[in-house]
């Protein structure tokens, strides 16, 4: 740690002898292994990216260059470089460093966001700023290959190469992996360019051949000019960004720093759009993460630093109990069909694709041809299963509604990491689902509260054949069963308490629409509530949306209609009971409680739930003190202790 | 008209001898010229592709083989050749013909979306299809070289590519404009397709030069093979698609029916992912729409035959009131840059464009690269308005979301065709940007309610600096300015009538909110309302997000709340309001009248308001009977008569 312990800045990186580069990268894994196994972390990108890194702010000088990260999980390295060594203890915890780049923290960071292939349009954007406002510096974008396969990067790529005079580095890291092998034609085109001959070697073989072909005029000359161009295609087929207009460099090893250097170096000086394509090697220089296939130290929770192996304790998770059932309903019908984003081991469809391999498309990172792709296959008379994180389906909302839904397309999508998720931060929290897809005309949306329910409403959706259907549940654990102890129509009634006589004025019942995951939590306040002398009726809708009409006889037989979600508030499943029952001519008021719609800052799950008011006791004080208001209460002029004042009440402390 | 009227199906073209074709495409254009100058519609990409319709039709049997048209309003000539002619009479109509492919009209449609560039994605769905389902026939995707420019194209030819056992045919329709003149590197590449000498005369060249280089062993055979291979790169630089695995075919005169068809024969025998490149020219054939600089004649209204003169009457719209004052702002402010996505003159920005022409990037058919290049113009310190229909805006959610928003950087969207535009059938419809962009932490939305107001919220949206905004209104002519009565906070009063003393019972009065452009039907409601003895204030919140605390005072005060919207009634003005009512503990009922969330049949916008129920009398009619409905109504098990109730009441009829 000698030499890492004097970096606090980009200035005291480019003043180390090039002979002492080796060992600070050394030091630098030893760090990342040692501080990561501890908090769990985003392992394998970072070893990759060491020597990537040192180069970058060794030949650009940040933050007047101005280098940004795709898909931010990969900046361990440049925290370290940039005086934010002392963070890792509480890397990625409440308070503590951020997982991705943070503008809080840090003049050197910019992009937040951690959903993938943003970097480019940035640069695009910012590179555009600096030509109108004739500033010096250069934009650096550094991209996965796996980033690539992104739509949006093929938009930013051709808008880059539009414009010779606006100076972009785009620099490939490619590793071949993406979060797992990448995918597609491109990547075998990446995959030509890492495996063909010496370069320099075949031309030298071409400068001994050319002369002797005859030169006859201009058309020849023309013609040998084409030869040696397409030669170099041959060779080397960077055509694909030379067509495009972008200069190519490489591929350079991405752990020689000297080579690096010298490739950065020249990039920076063309003053044009162009790639610098680097080679690594995920995990590399940690032996259990360069040799793992399942992608397990893409970001592990907390490991023995020996060894690799993990120190969570291994319960059975929703993605589990998903990527199981799945195995069997493969085998029971040969239509049903899955996609993932690049995601087959995070999203548990490792064992359908083992099982079936012809039927599991791993498509890149590219949600948008995720579903409309699913709605070609269901045009063609199979039943897809597309799954994805809940937080990445917003990237292809538009396809949900138009490509799948407006055809009426039986397209099942499994949104898996719905609702908090917690220390990934703000992007990656599922918090949006439950309300663009109540927006879809047609598609049915189930949120199991538990295993049980999950293997259930999967193959509920998976009957549905005459439009989309959508399956959410939570990150992590699955926890216990939680039996119905009776039904009210298609709904769940999971328990039910009789309120104490009224001393004064009208009864008190409270009908209580659990949604999905926080079915444990709003039994568990339905207890506290009947404590205080309020009738609680629980029920899990199972199906949130279209809801059954039976809520509406329930929510008449209440004086007082609640929903919790774990959700944003906004246009989710609160607002979608409180419109049905105002549309049904029902008075009875209706309160949702949910997430604020706010970016939530990293803290654990609990954390999160705590802060916003989502515990058993909150939510009983919270509606309690709801069922007692009088109905002809006009209001006393201040907003009433909403989940969102809380959550701000709380911050204060 | 003698071959056209012998057209009932495509088996009636194949028994064509090829000598009439060209007769046939005359006949065709004719038509074409004749019938869409009585009724508007997409004239110009219709004539480009007459050729290539005829010989597709020839070549491939639909619908064994699938015949899928990307952004379907180049299918005027598929429906001619597949028994439609009669229907053209009535295109675009209330139960008339579908300007776009529509499965509900013949078996030959598939995809009805019009959004660009979904087509080769549902290619790769059905062809997996048909591999796992083992079926013959061939998928064929038809895309304009625009749509290409859109990352979703991108991701599904990496897909494609990805299998050379999975045949796809990828017509790719290029006439170098898109919606105008195609954008970006991409672009520049296709221009170098087009503009290459003569491939076999280069092909004779060579031949001659090739054999007089020496031949040395294995080493040197490889060489020339790269020569070889490099050369024909050079000369046709379909490098770019065959780096990625896809066999390139072209370029073919896409007006030269019997090149057409022999390109098409190779591709299908071909029996593996091709692309056939044909040059095309939009408008070819008709003077007036093939010298059509800015694009009038991709979807003008009716127009003289003759002249190509429009026959509509040109009253002033919302995207010139939009565009002219976006001229001012450009001269008093130099950060103020503008993005569109390939919709320069329908956006009402050409006018920036050339008064500022380094100040406008178009930046393709690519709506998330426009708003996340958009948020690094913001980073880099400019103020950006990308101007996007408001359905277009789906598109790019999760970059408003995450690159936008999460990064409280200051970009103003602004969304022409919000709301119901009518005639170009369910995706064009502009019902869903109030309620996505509801979901959008710090996100400031406007709705003007007319010329006055667009400028004068435009201006306050380019004030904010610490978060992004929006501006959202209508498609058409802009009509009157409705000046205010009074303000509450920062709403302006339109109207206000007293009620009449209530014969028994409680009085009634509504506090009538008037989102945007619902502005003078709700006026004029309110005349209706007074009539039945109602009291109403009419408010014109002017931002719809976030919402004025006056609003709540003024709940407050009154006994109902109607919210009147032209969006989606799902999450949008009326579920914010319900919701900042209830949380505010204020009791008063609240109901929203909107858009019933169910994709829209074609018609004209003033036949699908009135299906809706969003008339003055209808509106009257509904909220005078909600004003006068008691508070503590249980309900009689029946829904209310809501605006979807309303509407399939009306459909019904």
């Amino acid at each position: 740690m000698e030499l890492l312990e004097k970096i606090h800045s980009p200035e005291d990186l480019r003043s180390l002898a090039p002979s002492q580069l080796p060992d600070l990268a050394s030091e630098i894994r030893d760090f990342l292994v040692s501080a990561v196994s501890k908090t769990g972390g985003h392992i394998g990108p970072n070893l990759g990216v060491v020597e990537l890194t040192i180069a970058l702010h060794r030949v650009f000088e940040s933050p007047r260059d101005q280098l940004l990260f795709d898909t931010g999980h990969q900046t361990y390295v440049h925290k370290l470089l940039t005086g934010r060594r002392a963070g890792f203890d509480r890397l990625r915890q409440r308070g503590g460093l951020s997982g991705y780049p943070s503008r809080a923290e840090s003049e050197h960071d910019f992009i937040e966001n951690s959903h993938a292939s943003t970097a480019l349009s940035y640069a695009d954007g910012l590179a555009k700023a600096r030509q109108l406002l004739d500033l010096d510096g250069c934009v650096v974008a550094v991209v996965g290959d796996g980033a690539l396969t992104g739509g949006m990067a093929w938009e930013a790529l051709n808008n880059i190469a539009a414009c010779e005079e606006r100076p972009v580095v785009i620099v490939v890291n490619d590793n071949g992996r993406s979060y797992s092998p990448t995918i597609g034609g491109f990547a075998s085109h990446l995959a030509s360019l890492r495996l063909d001959p010496d370069y320099e070697n075949a031309m030298r073989l071409v400068k001994r051949v050319m002369p002797q072909a005859p030169v006859a005029g201009a058309a020849v000359y023309e013609a040998l000019h084409a030869l040696k161009k397409g030669l170099k295609d041959a060779l080397a087929p960077q055509a694909m960004f030379e067509d495009l207009g972008l200069k190519y460099v490489g591929p350079v090893d991405g752990h020689d720093v000297h080579s690096l250097e010298e490739a950065l170096r020249a990039a920076r000086a063309y003053g044009r759009p162009v790639i610098v394509h680097c080679v690594t090697r995920k995990g590399h220089g940690y032996a259990p993460a360069e040799e793992d296939t399942e992608d397990c130290f893409h970001g592990p929770a907390a490991f023995d630093p020996e060894t690799g192996r993990s120190r969570a304790a291994s319960a059975t998770s929703w993605s589990n109990v998903f990527g199981s059932e799945m195995v069997k309903i493969g085998a029971e019908r040969s239509d049903v069909v899955a996609l993932t984003a690049a995601m087959l081991h995070p999203t548990g469809l490792a064992g359908f694709a083992e099982a079936y391999p012809d039927r599991l498309f791993d498509v890149g990172i590219a949600e948008q041809h995720a579903a409309t792709s699913a709605a070609g296959l269901a045009m063609g008379g199979l039943h897809p299963v597309m799954a994805v994180y809940a937080t990445f389906l917003n990237r292809a909302f538009d396809q949900v509604l138009m490509d799948v839904a407006l055809h009426r397309l039986p397209v099942t999508f499994v949104l898996d990491r719905a609702g908090v998720t917690g220390n990934d931060g703000p992007s990656h929290n599922g918090m949006w689902d439950m309300s663009i897809l109540q927006l879809v005309p047609g598609l049915r949306l189930a949120a199991p509260r538990d295993g049980a329910r999950l293997r259930e409403l999967l193959r509920e959706a998976l009957k549905v054949s005459d439009g989309p259907t959508a399956v959410r549940f939570p990150k992590g654990a699955v926890g216990d069963d939680i039996d119905a102890v009776d039904k009210l129509g298609t709904m769940d009634v999971l328990t039910r308490f009789a309120g104490l006589p009224p001393v004064d004025g009208e009864p008190a019942d409270v009908l209580l629409v659990a949604a999905g995951s926080m079915a444990r939590v709003c039994v568990d306040a339905a207890g506290l509530i009947a404590e205080q002398g309020v009738g609680v009726t629980v029920v899990d809708p199972r199906w949130v949306k279209p809801l059954d009409p039976a809520l509406i006889d329930a929510a008449r037989e209440h004086s007082r209609v609640v929903v919790v979600e774990d959700n944003g508030r906004v246009g989710a499943v609160g607002d979608a009971v409180a419109r049905y029952v105002s549309d049904s001519g029902v008075m009875t008021p209706v309160r949702a409680f949910g997430i604020p719609q706010e970016f939530l800052e990293q803290a654990s799950r609990a954390e999160i739930l705590a802060d916003i008011g989502l515990t058993a006791q909150d939510l009983a004080d919270d509606i309690t003190l709801f069922a007692q208001s009088p109905l002809d209460d006009p209001g006393d002029g201040r907003p009433a202790r909403t989940p969102t004042e809380r959550s701000m009440v709380r911050a204060e402390r």
